[in-house]
């Protein structure tokens, strides 16, 4: 078969490889239908990853289809139409016991394209499928779906519900990628009084408005201002960093209330000054996170409904075999305009972006 | 009236100052019967505390008998015994209507001994006396019921709560001062698995063990290491920053488990290293407070009730007219071995503190 393969720091290619196969008896093998590209990726082809081994297949998201499952699988079996979570999970360790997949124990975790073979290639193996698979509901076109096996769930988890969004809030969403996007579409779901969208590309800001932020702002001119002014010169009640640096992590601590709570879901390479000077006192509430994936049902129970707006992050689609050119212009999303890049399948077009 | 005075940085003295007196109609006049110390207190006398203004009477803790009400005051009259809370509240203002008394926008918050005069006095004024003094159960010593002004409810509310301690943890608490030390003793009414106190003197060590601590370790001998013997490698489920230093709070951030809670309690001058390459990806969580105290009624029972270790914190009692030797004591700790020094009240003694 065919797959994208890391062969070290700014080096990778689409080429054949050997068919993956049942290892464990709760392996399962999946034949990938969509597939998307994640910021975390770029990371890894940059080398900000170093645990993931030259040789690994990328990707730790996907729709695809069962084709093989091992002895011991009882949740899904051959023709079942999934989602492939970035999350595997052993569902006996005490983090799983305790619903904290991200965190497991038992040789899951973030493992996909990661530290096993990922889900940019023609098929899969999935291990500990029984709970790191997704049964899909027909509603959902796989174009969509895909979305939720990553950037979803993490917004809404790390994001949005770590962050405590509540009726009436000022939430400002420091970030306006993929991540944050969805950020802006999740916190939506618990009536904020308003949501603030920060960042520097005014394409991004107009995606803002699309998926629901009610005032975008551009990082160069004052954003905390702009908080402030809107909240009495008290600060957001929930601030959420969706970028991963220490500038953007900073400005979240700067931009939040006394009793509020900074969210954080960017991927971080740098460690942040951390202004105990002034937050000693504040209050504050920080959280960091790698998403658990407990919500992915309830979120794609909810797209299935028509209740999440999601479509408009889709920006360019690609068949499968033309992987190369996916990454590259994702990876060149300021002069291409690309937010989420999916390949495979039916349709293939860039999808025009709205001028700012 | 006596009362100690801050003249500027390093300069204070037990002095003549004029009697306080109602101004508004919520004040009260409390005639001061026992007094304490903060750490606080000497930051401010260092000068890190710069809003403090010269002139200003010292002190945010006491026990005392109203005097006198101001005509707007319904809940306590003269001769009432009563609690002074570190923290005022107006009960008005959006914080205070979520119980988040010490950011009080409405006059109140951290003000006795800060923005107005304090406790360390014959006599104070108290804005907004009915929601800032707490009638006193009569089982409640003054020398015990002072340390309830400010560590109990701190280490309670800002360290055990927030830090979310839960029945079977690991808890770490850095720092065995006087609120490292209210943090072990409200830190077991959730019946940890393991309390384990880390500081550097072994005096405080010792007493970390009188006040229920299971475990302590010098902080020049790899805490972290114990902490991670004691859990599987994992790190504690919380940990309790109770020195206010950037590197007692980064230590805390390197013994936190994945998922576990860093509730900071110390009061810092400098900004601290947040190491989200590291962070990012443990679901941590992390907070900061002030004081709000509404949990000082609650404790205060559970005191009269004898269910809180408390009288071993007071290692040095004064009268109040030896306010300068009191704070001398106090502020060279590591020589005479003070962890809670009171003024006032009805003995007098040095309280011999046992042999590391």
């Amino acid at each position: 078969m065919k797959g994208f393969v890391f062969h070290g720091p700014g080096q990778a290619s689409w080429q054949d490889v050997p068919d993956p196969a049942v290892k464990e008896p709760t392996d399962a093998i999946v034949k990938v239908g969509v597939v998307t590209i994640c910021g975390t990726d770029l990371h890894i082809l940059k080398g900000d990853v170093p645990e993931v081994r030259p040789g690994t297949i990328l990707g730790h998201e996907a729709v695809g289809e069962i084709v093989e499952v091992g002895s011991d699988v009882r949740t899904v079996r051959p023709g079942d139409r999934v989602l492939l979570s970035c999350i595997t999970s052993c569902g006996r360790c005490r983090f799983c016991r305790d619903g904290s997949y991200g965190q497991c124990r038992g040789g899951g975790g973030w493992i996909l394209g990661h530290l096993v073979d990922g889900t940019q290639a023609e098929y899969v193996r999935v291990p500990h499928a029984d709970l790191s698979v997704h049964p899909l509901p027909a509603a959902v076109p796989g174009e969509e779906a895909v979305l939720f096996a990553d950037i979803f769930p993490t917004s809404y988890e790390v994001g949005v519900l770590n962050g405590h969004v509540r009726p009436g809030d000022t939430v400002a969403i420091v970030g306006a990628g993929p991540i944050g996007l969805a950020a802006i579409a999740t916190a939506r779901l618990f009536s904020p009084e308003r949501v603030i969208a920060v960042d520097l590309a005014p394409a991004r800001l107009e995606a803002a408005h699309r998926l629901g932020a009610d005032a975008v702002a551009d990082v160069h001119e004052a954003p905390g201002q702009l908080v402030a002014d809107f909240t009495g010169g008290l600060g957001a009640d929930v601030v959420i960093e969706a970028v991963g640096v220490p500038e953007s992590f900073e400005l979240c601590t700067r931009m939040v209330r006394p009793g509020g709570h900074v969210a954080n879901v960017g991927v971080h390479g740098k460690s942040a000054t951390l202004h105990l000077e002034d937050l000693w006192i504040k209050n504050v509430t920080i959280t960091t996170g790698l998403v658990d994936t407990y919500s992915t049902p309830t979120l794609l129970r909810m797209a299935a409904a028509g209740r999440l707006r999601t479509g408009q992050l889709v920006t360019h689609t690609f068949p499968l075999n033309r992987m190369e050119e996916a990454y590259d212009v994702f990876s060149k999303a300021a002069e291409t305009g690309a937010l989420k890049v999916v390949l495979g399948g039916e349709q293939h077009a860039e999808v025009a972006v709205p001028a700012a």
